[in-house]
């Protein structure tokens, strides 16, 4: 049985778990030099309440999916008795009592499959949350007070690069403006970049035609996957650069492929072919790597942090000078607090966010922390853009609308993380 | 049901599993600043052959022991149609096999519920293959030739601190006195360490009791949980340097408790009273504050390790200067293999081990690390103890020899992971 409820009966909340897998790995679709063949999934939980119902989930990419799951239904035990209201009025608090608990924390500590789980039960209450406040995610985090904002992040193991004061000082100059900057974002939305032509496994022929659709559909940067075979990496990317011409910025993605050593002589190779970022280019844990092969490379910017476990990698990364352009991932980290907190660390560091999308619902629920950002802590969209990789889209509710190269702003109350029941079934995983 | 087994009928193995709960918070024993009220735990694993059984474990503290279960069973489930011979006889392979698979390693990677299941089916092969050659797994391995311990090491993200060139010159130079030094640990055994009469919970009567009962016993250095509150920690520590003299030394343990600021302020405080080292004095992750607090406190030696995730983290933390006592778990990362290359990394900045114990199992565990390390990979135990808590021992197969401050030398075959049936079925948990 995939469902499962809390076991109190004075609790208001009931919770249902889909294994929902999508047999990716048919296509090549999302093939790259460590993942050849995925099967992108989604450990998918269903909050309902007798005022609706929130939704969350945790990409993987197959096997273990059951794991996510089976987390995820522990970490909704512990809300067993909770009043939903008394959780959703302090989301700072509900982020504590979830990532504090000192048992489940063992088995991290805030890494890996548990802090995942937390990561889809906190995304499923703002998803509610949003929903009650007929707003999307990103405009109600847009419209909240400094003193809520700064109230949902938990700042031990921060300060020495963030303090309260240093986050309040940035929320605060963002102030000025916001009115505007929501209006400008409904109007005009977000840039996008594209990761669909890159896919390894794909041939030249199509590589070719992919990104010769990219320029078409307005894209400003296309993304290749590199790391396989030299030969072949350069031979790609003369194959894109002819395709796209000298305007379209592109950026390579090495999915952790290298050592030190590696990527420096590897990228080294690829760098005369312009390249706008060499996105994980080393293991993801790996800070004095990253600054190593940033050092080496600059100005070739590094990117990385779809798989970077935490905030506390995610602030070291930045002191350390290993990344120039932040990558989010909205199912990585412990929910939408954690990410406003990285948010916040990237400002205060005047780093780019380029959130990760692609996997199932990644853009659906990452774009949120762009719009919020521009609305309410950095204020900037320079050289900043959201990844969109048009796949698998359709199993959600809400459509993800994207034009000319651009996201538009999210209209629909909650965090656009619903899927489609039809989906939830059709896919639904049978061992 | 606890069990579970294989789905192929090839395959030569099945699997059992236990989720294994100690209502230790009864006492206080294992209580500390980020863990108020443990209840030790194992996810446990046996791995059935035609040619008898392996045993491996994760250590948790309650809550989530069963997420850890379910990943032990997903990751012995990628064993399903395997030899069980082809898999012991290159134990390189079966590593790299669990812990590249890339959908897996998704969930991590390398860290976690999933690294810390593949740890415990890793393990328990170990246990099998040392008692199929009649020997203790710290025997087993330092009677193995150079290469093939090589071969056991993932190298990958690596290189920058320790190539294979330099783990073969650290390993080569061990070779000549192994034969002498294994009969050496076999006549005296290795020293040991307490943490028994620290925890946060006890009253000072029985702190200092124990502290002198520790001295009897013949310990040269205790350890205290402190971080609780300031003025506490001075006055126990003042009972336990009463107690116990001025030559046995006092270790002290933070738990994770403070950020750098505070670390380094408390530390201050409590210097004057002749700290041994300060270990887990922050987050496990963040390698950059760990060297800046064992900058701020030296010549105060820090120590870490017990929640580091993997042999990236360890090969950063020496890198930076972040730890001077190395703190390896056999529970933690991905068993014996990745426990191999952190010795060897620790051998290559010249910094010693000194294992954590207590939980569940974890002395009987880890031990055969120092024993190995010892014969065959530093060939000191200059500064090298292992933790010893006396707890729970009684519910293994195995009795823990200890006698006069020192541990005596495993000699029965096997990793000493193996638990008493009747432990198993009382203590599993119903949920």
């Amino acid at each position: 049985m995939p469902s499962s409820s809390t076991e109190r009966p004075a609790t208001p909340i009931s919770a249902e778990t889909f294994d929902v897998r999508f047999p990716t790995h048919e296509t090549l679709a999302g093939s790259d030099a460590m993942n050849p063949d995925p099967d992108y999934s989604a450990a998918y939980l269903r909050l309902n309440t007798d005022q609706g119902a929130g939704h969350g989930f945790t990409f993987t990419i197959g096997r273990g999916n059951d794991i996510q799951v089976a987390a995820i239904e522990s970490v909704v035990a512990q809300l067993a008795g909770a009043d939903i209201d008394v959780l959703l009025s302090d989301m700072g608090q509900t982020w504590r009592r979830l990532v504090h608990d000192s048992q489940l924390r063992w088995l991290g500590p805030e890494k890996g499959v548990v802090h995942m789980a937390i990561g889809a039960v906190i995304n499923a209450l703002w998803d509610l949350r949003a929903k009650r406040a007929g707003q999307p995610l990103w405009l109600h985090l847009a419209t909240l007070s400094v003193d809520e904002l700064l109230s949902l992040v938990d700042f031990r193991y921060l300060t020495d690069a963030l303090t309260v004061e240093d986050a309040r000082a940035i929320l605060t100059s963002a102030e000025p403006g916001r009115a505007e900057r929501i209006a400008e974002l409904q109007r005009v939305g977000y840039p996008g970049y594209t990761t669909g032509p890159g896919w390894l496994g794909y041939d030249d022929d199509l590589l070719a035609k992919l990104c010769r659709e990219a320029v078409a559909d307005g894209f400003a940067q296309i993304k290749l996957k590199v790391g396989g075979n030299l030969s072949d990496d350069k031979r790609r990317l003369q194959i894109a650069r002819d395709a796209v011409g000298p305007d379209v910025r592109i950026a390579v993605d090495a999915n952790q492929r290298w050592g030190t050593a590696d990527a420096i002589t590897w990228m080294r190779e690829l760098a005369p072919y312009d390249i706008a970022w060499i996105e994980e280019p080393t293991n993801p844990d790996d800070v004095l790597a990253h600054a190593a092969i940033a050092r080496a490379l600059a100005p070739m910017p590094v990117a990385t942090g779809e798989h970077a476990a935490n905030r506390v990698i995610f602030k070291q990364l930045m002191q350390a000078g290993g990344v120039q352009i932040v990558q989010i991932d909205a199912t990585r980290v412990a929910g939408v607090n954690e990410n406003i907190a990285i948010l916040l660390l990237a400002a205060r560091f005047g780093l780019p966010v380029c959130p990760h999308g692609g996997g199932v619902g990644l853009c659906q629920a990452v774009r949120h922390f762009s719009f919020f950002d521009y609305a309410a802590v950095s204020g900037s969209m320079d050289g900043r853009m959201i990844e969109h990789v048009d796949h698998l889209h359709e199993h959600f509710v809400e459509p993800l609308e994207f034009r000319a190269g651009r996201y538009l702003a999210p209209s629909v109350p909650g965090a656009s993380t619903e899927m489609r029941p039809e989906s939830l079934q059709q896919y639904r995983f049978r061992s």
